[in-house]
């Protein structure tokens, strides 16, 4: 079974996918009276296709059986799809350019101060977690249209995850 | 010197001034093969006037002096306001419909897992948190236009908030 090996997750690796939504690198405004400060325009959210609009949404995502097999990618023709994490536990990103070919998968882990925004068509497994019960803020888009659409491996390739990394 | 009583943040109480984001109450769709719950469309992102565009952006907000002092409101003409507290602590949000109005003015105790989305053109309080450097996941508005509308008090308001609960 093919395997894919986890990066870290950086703004540059993630570049070809999407966005990294994250404080690292980037310089602050100094607002509200100097009591706080604010990194801005951190994603580009694109949901205005056939009169979309941004949607906000929280999920809560369950912990897989390990070794985690790939066996589903999809992708959001019509929008954008941005996951932050809200508990501050590290998760996973796993992309791909065509999921015909197993070449060009990627995998990230991602840190619980990380936030990724899928851009549109962009292929990209469905949410995947280190610790159960994983809460996020979604930005997405609803409106009319199909906005989904899956492929399904012929053969499931296996993240190489050490089991010493997965927390219970 | 005026203060203004605290409540618990609750949907009911916050509709004049815009939404509550949390999960209690919110029946979720079953999503990814079972893996995730989605707790779908939790607000209305009002951001197009003017072709204006969704921002998202990271605020750290700092402790103010304690008794906190309200002495400036801002309401943003062309959009609604999200904040999402990304670190599990509690959290303050001060709204009034006219700011020269003292009886208008409402306090809330958001939890950690509470969001708010600031309807616009709705006055508010700039953030104001409970424990230091807290930090927000926050979706306005990008665009032409001046989005921003400040009053300052004549005389500050005071926060009766209880300094047994103000974390260091």
């Amino acid at each position: 079974m093919a395997t894919v090996s986890i990066e870290p997750l950086t703004k540059q690796a993630f570049a070809p996918f999407g966005e990294v939504i994250e404080t690292d690198g980037v310089t602050p405004l100094s607002i509200n009276q100097g009591y706080a400060s604010r990194f801005n325009d951190l994603a580009s959210i694109d949901v205005a296709a056939e009169g979309g609009q941004t949607n906000i949404s929280w999920f809560v995502a369950s912990l897989r059986p390990v070794p985690i097999a790939i066996r589903l990618m999809e992708r959001h023709p019509l929008g954008s799809q941005l996951f932050m994490p809200l508990g501050g536990a590290d998760w996973l990103v796993v992309v791909c350019s065509d999921p015909r070919n197993a070449a060009t998968y990627r995998a990230f882990r991602a840190t619980g101060q990380q936030g990724v925004n899928y851009a549109r068509n962009c292929w990209h497994h469905p949410l995947l977690v280190l610790k159960d019960a994983s809460p996020f803020l979604v930005v997405d888009r609803k409106g009319k249209g199909d906005n989904l659409e899956e492929y399904w491996l012929d053969e499931p390739m296996q993240l190489d995850l050490k089991p010493d990394r997965h927390e219970a």
